[in-house]
């Protein structure tokens, strides 16, 4: 008598306790330490296998600098998110191809186009110990003597490194310092666009889904790597060809289920888990309210300067995207440090490796290193507090451009070798690039009226805050009105000439005689402020010499402790290749509430308005309305699975990494956490972090019904 | 080696698929035919039990006219919600008394306050089927015959109903007019306010949490029916004593679990779960959409005018609550209509009932109904949309006042008998009160901000949409400029006398000849509009006599065409008692998500940010941080549950319902809906159709643990 059949299914056991997620971004090198929990969760093959870099699985996996990639052809397909190749479909895309609406597929290699500028493949060939050599002989130096040679060792190995042609090379920090590894990549430089989904499935829901679940974004595209005839790593030319893997890996069409085992192998960016209670409490009781305020404001200024459907909105839309993402990213770490009582739970560990260093008094050593940290912790964060609103106040595009010419133009004399990083032989592609993208996202008008931002809240500050020779150079004083200020901007941007990319360009030779005799404004306000930075350069580096020695020290107490407890620690983020493993898996975001670990095709449908960004293409919904799920499907949730959710260990830049079964096939690539992890940067809370794949079994389902990818579904080894 | 304890626990089976919630408002009497499905589904009582009115356990459910409640002890105390009876605690609150801030507590009865004026409580001592006498003869009369006849059949026989003093009758309509019922109440006038707890509890989570789960509101307060020495119904008088119900409801102190029986009686206000294809398109394509649009406008336009602060914004804090309220309610509708693909379903509704009727050409009937009422439908909606704008535009509070004022003064022209509804003898004390009413909502520059804004609309429409008699009375023209509109306007406010509430008073007993003299600008502009609008008035009887007939044949195919398939048909819902029954039960509110069926104090630690609406008394927090649960832990949860999750069908007059168990104890108070609901109140979705409720452990826990109101625990009987 009831219009609804009553279902006899209960949730019963969704009421029970949370699920807490694994912690770890392990390297390569620590998981034989761990083998016996990684076989327990349900690793099948040899987790030695996992330790060689140039073997399978992990001889598969790349970096693209900034996101995470994999090989999954002999002939150089490279799969990653769609996010992380979007910029080379912008590039490609004119009013008539708007691959970014449409999508684009090469029907042959031949017709596969140019990534964007910059854009690289780097392949691990080789990684080395260097401790020895980088710490030799540091303990006993001041702090600045510290700094300065650590610097020009890491310079020096790289560069010997880098002598083998086609390579880059990189010398990275783990503990805090109390490690360094030298890593070796092969620099693939013709990177070419294969395949990429439209907008409306790579990028569905857009930035109102960013770090939401529940999710339905196709985040994928293919790259292939080309090089010379002879292998060598190569620029963009036609005689090039497919690039071929020692590895790749196989894709599953069969997939997983919830609470399948799964690991991840990519490049995590950077995280602060060990953070000292200091550097918390400065981070999240200032500078994070203080961003989020200052960006609001700063996203309210450029969307009124340049407002939506301008020319010059075209220009500041990736500023928007990616001040929009800093914000949220931002509150939600503020709400996830104050649900996980963060500063308390970082005050207890503190008081608890207190406690343990007091048990044996030849630990005394890590006690006085970590109070020197904390002293040195507050020291910089007012440094840091102090310096705040003068960098903003500091950030319009050409005085940077200028500031970055006059430093170059200055590292230019001295021998290559000693220069700073960032000003060396090896840099100047990418500086030139900088130079170039200028013009894509500058318009006078809208960074004066950032700078105007930026100046008001500047000029607000107590005069302890204020910079003089700023406020000279600029002739900022207190009887000069709004008006007059306005003015004397427009004389900036009515003067100077760093707007032609030419001139730019030209600069880059210009020896500082010659700036010092510039009669650009922003080369001038440049020079002016040269002497001042370069003396807060050197308190910065004296402080980082001092927590080169300091923080070592910190992290040797942190691993004995833990290593007292049976645990492994694992060293911060630091875009090194890192390993991740779990399950899939649900969890509770909050009381009250559950994320289902996989999300369905019927959920698109389910958003779907019509409207950007939840716009699917009409013949993918009609698909999904015709239930058209070919061999894709997943039994238990009755439809083909679209993202799905483990409790693995990630952070930004892990974005594209290869997520893998039991055996190493590629089941998702991994592209996102949810709102309720971003605090896991600083403190991993098991109950709420969960990470974001994209489902092999969608990628290939859009591939095979929606855009006619079938080459590319040929090229790769598809397993059951 | 990890930080983190493997927990095995598994979500497996919530990846299964979603639940189905129980779709129907029964009317007791509907009952003993659905007492297999009530037995079935958990229920211990004898279900002929719940058809007694004045029996167990309906004997003790009452209304408060808006609001649903039931009596907990002999003495005559009613549990209901707390925003059922926030209004009281408001009447009753000063600065140094601030009992919204701080709660309210009577200590002994005599410390009992008195709610706010015009609080009822309505107990229902008897329910006759008047359907015969309602309906004899009007099949044949002409539609303003059968409009007039059955009003005043409605209003005879409430009159007669009510010669019995201290009670108060309604006719009641079901079934589109197909039956008809006589309920008669027990009007209780004597109502005070025995127990609220603070905003903080009472009203944790605020706007934000209104309609959202997960939820942590103690939505619950106490008042006391009162009676004169002799039992009958009597106005605030020292005298009066508690009145001893029939019945009353024991309390629970066990609860409930995931999967448990429950049902809920109240008193639902309305619902259009048979509205026609037609009405179903002009609401979500033409109504919606406009009230969503014009609604912001309007709540921008009172922010504005009134600032926060402003001693204006007091006076308008309740109308933005309701209008933030009413446009939540509406998007969520519009976005549930989109999920549901509402349309399309009553589009298959209709079609499927039309090809029931093809088959019997005996049906034919129903079909010629059935096209009458679409036709007839489409001519409410196209008048409907053409009076909208001056609806809005002839809103301005003394404009209204003035039109009801002089309305009034004919009416009592007529013997009270005639007189329309709300201008009868019986409604005089209502009338009075809404006219006392409007000196706490009224402000003269935000009523002509909200004036010029309604205006401005109706000024944009087409010539077909405007009133000439409007226009010509207020001067509205093409040459009046903003200006001078504005100064027009201005005109109104400086020469009126309505804003003086015995001016309203003493015009009750005004002659129409009286006001038609008024040289009050609101008082000519409502005598000028007074006859267009009782056109306006019998063109809309005119269509609702035509409906009256139309309407119940259609009713009648419907409930024969589900019983066919074996489905009962319950009425729409129209503010009389209902009863609706299911489980405790979480659900999917979207793809990839789950609610959990309660939430646990801890819940309130994680939502609470020590600003309002999440500033749980630090008392409550500080036993919470504690867990000193008490006697009201639920084991499944290894916590206090706050509220919880149902299936059952419910809508806006539910708030305050008793939620009862399998042996009709109280359980829980039934308070809100969630945001996925709110779409149910037209089409039923047993996926995402959800109520929420106030755990009776949590209220206990509250009165026992954080307010102490141990004397009221012990007047209750609290049941294992």
């Amino acid at each position: 008598m009831r219009k609804t059949p009553v279902v006899a299914a209960l949730l019963a056991c969704v009421a029970t306790a949370p699920l807490a997620a694994k912690e770890g971004m392990f390297t390569p090198g620590q998981l034989p330490a761990i083998a016996e929990d990684l076989k327990e969760t349900g690793l099948e093959i040899d987790p030695e296998a996992l330790t060689d870099l140039t073997g399978f699985p992990m001889g598969a996996i790349v970096s693209l600098g900034g996101c995470s990639a994999s090989f999954v052809s002999p002939a150089g397909l490279v799969v990653t998110n769609h996010h992380c190749a979007r910029g080379s479909v912008q590039f490609n895309s004119t009013a008539e191809n708007n691959y970014l609406e449409n999508g684009f597929l090469a029907q042959a290699k031949g017709d596969e186009l140019p990534a964007a500028p910059g854009s690289r493949i780097y392949v691990t060939t080789e990684i080395t110990d260097v401790t020895e050599r980088m710490r030799s002989g540091v303990d006993t130096m001041s702090p600045t003597e510290r700094y300065d040679t650590l610097e020009q060792r890491m310079k020096d190995i790289t560069a010997e490194c880098e002598e083998e042609a086609g390579f880059r090379c990189q010398v990275a920090s783990f503990y805090g310092g109390a490690e360094y590894t030298l890593i070796k990549r092969l620099e693939v430089r013709d990177v070419r666009l294969v395949y990429a989904p439209a907008d409306s499935i790579g990028k569905y829901g857009g930035d109102i889904d960013n770090w939401m679940w529940p999710r339905h974004t196709g985040d994928f595209a293919f790259y292939r790597a080309y090089v010379a005839p002879d292998g060598s790593a190569a620029d963009f030319a036609a005689e090039n060809v497919p690039y071929a893997p020692d590895h790749h890996l196989k894709v599953s069409a069969a997939g997983l289920d919830d609470g399948d085992f799964v690991m991840a192998a990519g490049y995590p960016g950077s995280t602060q888990r060990y953070a000292t209670l200091a550097e918390v409490e400065n981070t999240f009781s200032w500078s994070y309210p203080t961003y989020v305020k200052l960006v609001n404001e700063w996203i309210d200024t450029v969307e009124e300067a340049a407002p939506e459907g301008s020319d010059a909105r075209v220009k500041y839309e990736s500023l928007l995207a990616g001040l929009n993402n800093f914000e949220k990213n931002t509150r939600g770490q503020l709400e996830g440090a104050r649900r996980v009582g963060l500063v308390d739970r970082r005050r207890e560990r503190e008081q608890a490796l207190g406690v343990w260093i007091a048990a044996d008094k030849d630990r005394a050593g890590y006690g006085e290193a970590i109070a020197g940290l904390q002293a040195l912790s507050e020291e910089s964060a007012e440094a840091d507090r102090k310096a705040f609103w003068y960098n903003f106040a500091t950030r319009p595009t050409l005085l940077s451009t200028a500031q970055r010419l006059y430093r170059l133009s200055h590292e230019r004399q001295k021998p290559n070798a000693q220069r700073e990083p960032g000003y060396q032989d090896r840099d100047m592609t990418f500086f030139r690039q900088g130079m170039q993208a200028i013009d894509r996202r500058y318009e006078a008008s809208v960074d004066k009226a950032q700078w105007l931002l930026f100046l008001d809240t500047y000029l607000k500050e107590p005069a302890g805050n204020r910079v003089a020779v700023f406020d000279n150079a600029l002739g900022l004083n207190a009887n000069l009105g709004a008006d007059a200020l306005s003015a004397k901007l427009d004389g900036y941007y009515a003067g100077t000439t760093l707007d032609d990319v030419d001139t730019r360009l030209a600069l880059m030779e210009a020896t500082p005689e010659q700036l010092e005799a510039s009669d650009d404004p922003f080369m001038q306000l440049a020079v002016a402020l040269y002497e001042y930075e370069r003396g807060l350069e050197a308190e910065g580096e004296e402080r980082a010499g001092r927590a080169q020695a300091l923080r070592p020290a910190y992290m040797q107490a942190i691993m004995q402790w833990q290593q007292s407890q049976g645990m492994l620690t694992y060293p911060d983020a630091n875009s090194t290749l890192r390993v991740t493993y779990g399950k899939v898996m649900g969890g509770s975001p909050k009381d009250g509430m559950a994320y289902l670990p996989f999300t369905t095709l019927e959920g698109i449908l389910e958003k779907d308005t019509g409207e950007d960004p939840f716009n699917a293409p009409a013949k993918q919904l009609q698909q999904i309305r015709e239930k058209d799920y070919g061999s894709y499907a997943l039994d238990s949730i009755g439809s083909v699975p679209v993202n799905f959710l483990t409790d693995l260990d990630s952070t930004g830049g892990n974005s594209g990494s290869a997520t893998l079964n039991a055996r190493a096939e590629l089941v998702g690539l991994l592209f996102d956490g949810t709102f309720e992890s971003v605090n896991s940067d600083w403190d991993f809370d098991p109950r709420t972090t969960r990470t974001i794949h994209v489902d092999t079994r969608y990628m290939l389902w859009v591939m095979d019904k929606v855009d006619g990818a079938n080459g590319l579904i040929e090229e790769m080894d598809i397993v059951d």
